[in-house]
């Protein structure tokens, strides 16, 4: 339900007395952006280097909040990432996800998977099946190769994005 | 990645030796389908009554396996869904994610979350943080109105899905 502005009893987004940290900060190491969306690297977990977010610059809480112009332009997006990783770094797998329970300002999580990584084939907000200080040879290699790789992989992800033709100015 | 078919290596989808169960069977009680996707309630953990699932009726892996035209059909049925929610059951936050780890042909979760269920505000794939057994009051109550709400929802996704133009005949 869109939350009224001026009512005073409890509602969804007052969950969070702070400011909205998407609206008060760029919620990582920004790799492309443009009046619509920014792509941010996001670095809260060394299990997975190659995670990466769509967060719309407007305050908007809900994927359906957007009218369908903006969501094919965030489409676009989305999809030059998963191109750019598919490219460059051949993830097992690639997971999207829009929750935002904890923080109600539309982002999408992009997150390259591989069957070595600590939570394959769980989630990544499942519980990690093995504890960093075991992690096995083949995923330390894995890591190392993901981190090196990040500068191709984010050069090709802002050339693809920058392609991606806007179609709400 | 593509998944190549006839190679004894160990490959990402081998983790399958079955067919694709989304290939064989409709995956949950079909709500609405077209020549394309199909909406499927979910009922699979008694704490989410309110979980759907989309799934591209082609079997194809990544999200970057649909052309924009399709991309654009199951964005639209995306939408549709989560403003059928919000008008009948008014959900605190909607969540969508398309994962397929486990089964890796497309398939999109729209699951319906609210502060008093078992796992808000983590994602569903984490541990609940309360037992079934002691699930408080406005729990249980807010399950048995989204059981009892589930006609009405869905009569108003399946209006809302048909009336979502298909870009790709």
């Amino acid at each position: 339900m869109p939350q009224p502005a001026s009512q005073s009893a409890p509602q969804p987004t007052s969950v969070q007395a702070q400011p909205c940290p998407l609206c008060a900060g760029a919620g990582g190491r920004v790799v492309f952006q443009d009046a619509h969306v920014r792509v941010v690297h996001v670095d809260e977990d060394p299990a997975l280097p190659a995670f990466y977010r769509v967060i719309w610059q407007r305050h908007v809480r809900e994927w359906s909040d957007l009218d369908e112009g903006a969501q094919i332009h965030c489409m676009r997006i989305l999809t030059a990432l998963e191109r750019a990783m598919r490219a460059t770094i051949a993830p097992d797998k690639i997971n999207l996800a829009s929750l935002g329970n904890m923080v109600p300002h539309l982002h999408w999580h992009v997150i390259a998977r591989y069957t070595w990584d600590a939570y394959y084939p769980a989630p990544i907000w499942a519980a990690p099946h093995t504890r960093a200080e075991d992690a096995p040879t083949e995923r330390l290699q894995g890591l190392q190769w993901l981190k090196d790789q990040r500068p191709q992989l984010e050069e090709r992800m802002r050339s693809a994005c920058a392609e991606a033709p806007a179609l709400l100015e």
